[in-house]
């Protein structure tokens, strides 16, 4: 399918929420797209579209709404599907990485033995908008010598800065959805 | 394939952690079985195979490793995946439903929107211990008109009561390993 039709097919199906989670702020909603199972069957597929071939070895997803999209790629694609999780969740030796909020300090984590030295590691999140938690995750892979070169969402927010950032990582970023401002 | 064999082949994969996440508790870790890639194919292929030709209108995965096994389903079947959340993070109008921890309450949410009267919805999640964020997605389905009779696990672990108690609610359990107190 031409990108730009899917694209104009998408925005018609992600719902906007006006002043959420906080006053001024506009939110682009995924769950109404997931909702439609057409709509969601062809964002996976165009994924897999991009990806396939590109010897991926692993997909990591962002919890949670990074396992949304990043899971049904990997069985997609037949490949490992690898969780990162906020502190505590992960019950096996993992190692940690902080990131920056807003206002105070995160962490994510991921299982030590989930990434291998020459593994090609594919990022999957729902959107994309200041990536300061995409940017812990590739922090994450490459300290355990795992290669990660791409980045893939459904929507990028080119306007709040993330795109610019993980390009400034090496990352090639690759959305289906665009909001410019509007 | 052959039930037995996928549940054996499955036991080779999902790691077994002592005393996590408390002294005392064996705990399942599903996260070595995504990790293996035709593994993780093989459980989404089972679970398609089970609920192919059923009239499946909608997944519900529960927060958060319910999306994982859920939502490659909703994809594989090419329907709608809905999630449950724990409170505050679903954008739109929606329901909540309380239920008890073994000590104190939690909650868990569906959009209003997400189920319709009429639908009829699987339950899908990683490992049903005691039943209790299940036995609350049930509610919620059903308090929206929706029809709910069969729930899908990766792990069931009778001995802790979980199936008992949603066959209670008239569902049929489908899991594709069981451990019996082992």
């Amino acid at each position: 399918m031409n990108e730009h039709v899917l694209s104009a097919e998408l925005k018609q199906v992600i719902k906007t929420v006006e002043n959420y989670p906080k006053p001024g702020i506009t939110f682009r909603d995924v769950t109404s797209l997931m909702q439609d199972g057409p709509s969601f069957k062809k964002v996976i597929d165009a994924f897999a579209a991009q990806y396939q071939g590109q010897g991926i070895t692993k997909i990591i997803g962002t919890e949670s709404r990074g396992f949304i999209f990043g899971a049904p790629l990997a069985y997609a694609l037949g490949i490992s599907f690898v969780p990162v999780r906020k502190p505590g969740k992960l019950p096996r030796e993992r190692i940690s990485q902080a990131y920056t909020l807003e206002y105070g300090e995160d962490a994510l984590e991921l299982h030590a033995d989930a990434i291998v030295a020459g593994d090609k590691v594919l990022l999957v999140d729902d959107l994309l908008a200041t990536g300061g938690t995409i940017d812990a995750t590739v922090k994450l892979v490459r300290r355990l010598g795992g290669e990660v070169q791409d980045a893939a969402f459904v929507i990028a927010l080119p306007a709040l800065g993330g795109v610019a950032r993980l390009q400034a990582l090496d990352l090639n970023i690759f959305s289906l959805v665009e909001y410019q401002g509007e």
